[in-house]
């Protein structure tokens, strides 16, 4: 027998310090020893700014990769793309037993089954008070509303205590669909104590108490009522209640409706299969909505942050199986813009506007509520919880900094623990003790590379620069053969060289490769970087940028 | 005599139907022989997302510069980018002489002098009642608040009506610097009656009548005295009133003014030597202040937007000139996030949470106000000037669109005209009466394109796919020598090929080329395309992605 302690160790790998890409590690035993279980599994997407053609984005899970056959299972809070949408891809390399419950768990199989896992990985769980036994954890799914169904926190019991992790959550006590959220079994689970809370922080800027699902039917079946034309509204296609909602006030207002967009039929089918969603209005297919009069339609639309290719970009451009919008319809964003889709969202908008069609967005906050608890909800979480400490996480770093600083105001303990903070649960606080490196993958194509491979910086050189490729060959005496060949790819046309851009540059790198001497010319490193610096030259003189330049240099053999 | 009618007309060529690059033309004459005038000459700043690489995009000023010798002359209404930025670069196609008041015909002459163009071209002009005679027009700059000093509306006046061009304007009675708007000198001029409005658009959207610059000193004042560490406040460089304001505030504090970033020095520099700015606290050197105690330092940094390259961010993200900011400092945004600018803002607002700065931006609305007109101060401006028709501007479509609206409720006639609406104002509309082609220019590097020249869709596409480069070469014979090289840029590596992505397509290129008849081999362009073809195939089955592929074929001589 040694006296080596056990202990209880919270590690964010992706969601601590940025909004997306969820995955926290909670381990415990003897350290470097320890048993772990993973919490989520997600995703984030590229986009042209940071990450050109990139897909998806995920965590590295690297560190526990390393680890993969000490982990106890992995379990899933709920179903939306950044706390799911990685498992697939990320299954491979952990290995582990899923954890869900039902429709989250379905989800999940989805995923499995995309990438060609088999999906009895994926078990189903029971909500708390049942218990998934992992290792020397006990693992509970405690119900809790957000803006998708079955969306739960995590209990997480062992040896070294308790630990409530929220995973995505909004103080509801009516959400439409799905189970309320109900302060007495946060306060039973507080009463029991909890080491730490584990909380979502993505709201914590918001001073005022979140709103409720229940809020809005009144005022979309008024709004829905008094439209003349056809009537679109989008939402984020996983939000179940929302869709229903709209759907409700379409059917009120004697209309008919109409799903378009995979991701909205998709999530509908999942909800209804697993009876998260008991009852839904009839719906009709696309192609028997055009022989019905446009005051007869309600159309749900996915495409709610600007997607180009979704639904209600489509409808915004032009035609989507059929429909076309017109002067005195309107198009209901029940939805909010998420950071960075402004534009995005923009030019929807203005596509709406030149055809006439009436917009109603969030800028009234009648029509949209959000899915995560504003500050007066996080003060009633860590009320109901008591935690020793708070570990603010799902946010950026000024969110979780202004969480623990709320923590502190109302004297709790907190401790800020962005991505590859190795945080010991202790029964003294919640000290940082080590610092992981992390990073993140990406999905490009069907590759799985690393975000510091190059790949990209290179793609956003070559965006920004433009691509030079300069063909030489050198003939079996060491010669250059018939001067050099240089071709621009996204480069623009200098008119007022003679010949172009491509014909000023091969003029001047046959003058330079005429003066070279054989040394450089027999030297594949050498000759390249001469040609690369000539044309670097040439280039900022005659367009002022200097493009990426590939030297593919021939060698013929005697 | 002919019996042929002069007519008036007014034709954006940019900044309506989108917010920025300004350009705005209006002619008086017989139909296809009117004299013109041109109203601002702005750019607008590229993105990764639609235009990487690209500077400056810039209206195409392709229909007024095919009638460049009908042009009377060039009225600039005030010294924001989006109104003077392309002067310098747009002249030359234009040669016509160029007016504005005094500040702004500085900035000007700066934008004529760094492309190489005559100072003198640009004339100062003194305020109304005074008039620049141009041809049939008499134009009169009429003072008016914003966030710049000295913006003007144009009186345009003209034998067959007057028109009156808000250019961009709030309701301010206290601007801080600069005039104050005068009610009773925009209701004189609608009392010699106003056949159109040419009127911003920009926030139609806000139901809240504006609020005045000089809402904000005791807020700021109150702010930077509570501060105990070093302040750094970032504003918009231009807004000389709020630049002054902030300064005061650290002045009052018992601190030490510190100015970087070079368009606020500039800005600064010009206001001085042009009187607009009268007084303003002394300031000190950045390498002094480094000797003074943190808590004696105002710092007033360009960059508000989150440019990358801004003292801002350079202070967020490191040190800047040798100063740097740590726990207890505070980090004031003066200033909003224009759309598209909120995830490089929130970069910075992440930067300095980790290095525990306080951040205080615009969420409270307490330290900045809009420089444009809101929906009641779009009223107030309609019902002084009491024009004919409205036509809104400085807007996209669907600010404009609601512009009009708003126009048509309170019973006034409207037009909505997106550039290259050519409206003729005549006494019983503003019909549109043709629609002209326009376009956009890239300034890249040392060069303006066309924003379809094709430039700048290849850069995106070799962003999103990567690029790879073929080199063949066909030997005396005709025949392939020593196969084809492949080398990939901006792509990943597949590991599971043998010899990575290149080898694998070097085998299959060399196959391919092998069973390829001579009559193919011979032609360039079929032998280019069964390349590309190869190498789509191989690498959307290796990687998932078609590449961007150029094909080098040298053709060696007997």
């Amino acid at each position: 027998m040694t006296g080596e302690a056990n202990r209880l160790i919270y590690l964010p790998l992706g969601g601590a310090g940025e909004i997306g890409m969820n995955m926290y590690v909670y381990g415990y035993g003897p350290a470097g020893r320890e048993r772990f279980i993973l919490v989520d599994v997600g995703v984030t997407f590229g986009d042209m700014e940071s990450s050109p053609g990139i897909d998806l984005i995920m965590a590295d899970p690297a560190w526990i990769q390393a680890r993969a056959d000490r982990i106890d299972g992995i379990f899933i809070t709920h179903g939306h793309e950044d706390h799911v949408g990685a498992l697939g891809l990320l299954w491979p390399r952990l290995k582990a037993k899923v954890y869900a419950r039902r429709f989250t768990a379905a989800l999940a199989q989805e995923k499995m089954e995309r990438a060609g896992h088999d999906v009895m990985e994926v078990r189903q769980a029971d909500p708390w008070p049942h218990a998934v036994e992992a290792g020397p954890f006990r693992v509970s799914f405690v119900p809790v509303s957000h803006s998708i169904p079955e969306s739960s926190s995590l209990l997480i019991e062992t040896p070294a205590g308790r630990v409530l992790h929220t995973g995505d959550f909004k103080v509801d006590p009516d959400p439409i669909v799905g189970e309320a959220f109900d302060p007495e079994t946060f306060r039973a689970i507080g009463d029991g104590g909890i080491r730490a809370l584990i909380c979502d922080s993505t709201n914590v800027f918001n001073d005022y108490p979140g709103r409720s699902e229940s809020s809005l039917p009144e005022a979309i079946r008024s709004l829905i009522q008094s439209a003349e034309g056809m009537v679109v509204a989008t939402t984020f296609a996983s939000n179940v209640a929302r869709l229903r909602t709209l759907a409700e006030a379409g059917r009120a207002a004697g209309r008919k409706i109409v799903v378009v967009g995979r991701a909205m039929n998709t999530m509908l089918r999942i909800a209804k299969a697993t009876e998260v969603l008991d009852s839904f209005p009839p719906t009709i297919d696309p192609s028997d909505a055009l022989d019905l009069p446009r005051s007869q339609l309600l159309v749900l639309a996915t495409g709610s942050q600007g997607e180009r290719r979704a639904a209600s970009a489509q409808l915004a451009s032009g035609k989507y199986m059929g429909m076309e919008l017109k002067e005195g319809d309107l198009f209901l964003f029940s939805s909010k813009t998420i950071p960075g889709n402004e534009v995005a969202v923009a030019r929807i908008l203005n596509q709406l506007s030149r055809k006439g069609v009436e917009v109603v967005d969030d800028s009234s906050s009648r029509y949209h509520v959000s899915g995560h608890p504003n500050r007066p909800d996080l003060i009633a979480m860590h009320d109901l919880v008591r935690p020793d400490i708070v570990v603010p996480m799902h946010g950026e770093h000024r969110h979780l900094s202004a969480h623990a600083a709320l923590a502190n105001e109302r004297g709790r303990q907190a401790t800020i623990a962005p991505n590859g903070s190795l945080v010991e649960l202790s029964q003294d606080g919640a000290p940082v003790v080590d610092t992981i490196e992390t990073g993140r993958l990406y999905l490009d194509g069907s590759e799985i590379i690393g975000a510091l491979d190059g790949v990209v910086r290179e793609r956003i050189r070559m965006a920004l620069r433009g691509v030079l490729v300069v063909s030489i060959i050198i003939d079996e005496k060491g010669r250059p053969l018939g001067g050099a060949w240089a071709e621009g790819l996204g480069l623009p046309e200098d008119s007022r060289l003679r010949d172009g851009l491509e014909g000023a540059l091969e003029s001047e790198l046959e003058a330079v490769l005429g003066r070279t001497k054989r040394n450089v010319l027999d030297d594949d490193d050498a000759l390249e970087e001469l040609v690369q610096r000539t044309c670097s030259r040439v280039c900022n003189q005659a367009i002022g940028k200097k493009p990426v330049c590939k030297v593919m240099i021939s060698r013929l053999e005697e």
